[in-house]
């Protein structure tokens, strides 16, 4: 019984790493048509890369943003400055509670409201698919169905958003402490 | 091969459900005397909880909080409603960083600045010390040193804070999605 468990403990720390994600995204989350699904579970089992926090009831992104990715490719970032072919970045938009706490007035997260989802494609998988360009996968799900990217475009819901981050190729790097090395 | 990789990938789900954490915790962070240690990889191994931001510059709690537990301690926490021994909460608390972004004004986290730590403690290992009281150990540590526990005590450091939340085991868990079930 030692070694059953004492080769497999072994390999949990080592197969991360040698994953290739490109594999389980684009057979789990992408279709052949470059339709997109949101992923479940990356509370549970993916890597927090950090938070946001938009309080302006008339912003487009208002709310508590959380932003999660699989651990793989927060390593692969943390050694090669970028993310790798098939990461997954979840962008998880929660409404934003506020209350008088022991340490003062707090901001957390209730219920959630939206997703947005980046998928990295490297090999420019879908030409002139509207929610594929500069090399990432867009999409965008509600609460009222999560099951429904309703994004129109990248051009049309994502890019004037994404516009200042367009150097850190789209990603707004800065506040994702778990990308430093 | 194939066999190889299949039987590992099978046990990686299976062991952290199984696992003892007690033993881990009170072997790698918490030595026999009470003593603790700020556990490090907790960003990119652990499940993060959820977030809080507290604004006042004034407050005690002031900057963005994000907190983080094992695995396996969530996983324990969404089945049976409570922490199990040897759990460990790292409030990570970061400068809180502002700026307009394309979203509006928005907040997130800077440099590292202080930790929480609580751990969960059924056994009550350590009578009449300064550090463990009402089921938990509890530990502050900061930027500038955070080999050192700089608590004075439960009731000097932590307790005032704590209060609200008496009535969930001492932790605010209307802040952390992740332990719904």
């Amino acid at each position: 019984m030692k070694h059953l468990f004492t080769i497999p403990l072994a390999l949990m720390v080592a197969v991360p790493a040698m994953a290739d994600m490109s594999g389980e995204t684009y057979s789990r989350w992408v279709d052949d048509k470059g339709e997109t699904r949101l992923p479940e579970n990356y509370r549970t089992t993916w890597t927090h890369l950090g938070s946001w926090v938009v309080a302006d009831e008339k912003a487009p992104g208002k709310g508590f943003h959380d932003v999660y990715t699989q651990p793989e490719a927060a390593a692969y970032y943390r050694q090669h400055g970028r993310f790798p072919d098939g990461a997954v970045l979840v962008k998880e938009i929660r409404t934003l509670q506020t209350g008088f706490k022991t340490t003062g007035p707090a901001q957390w997260a209730g219920e959630n409201a939206v997703w947005f989802v980046m998928i990295k494609d490297d090999k420019r998988r879908f030409k002139n698919h509207p929610h594929w360009a500069e090399g990432w996968g867009w999409a965008m799900y509600e609460a009222s169905n999560p099951a429904l990217n309703t994004s129109k475009s990248f051009t049309e819901t994502c890019q004037s958003c994404h516009i200042p981050a367009r150097a850190t190729d789209w990603v707004f790097v800065e506040g994702y402490p778990t990308l430093k090395p």
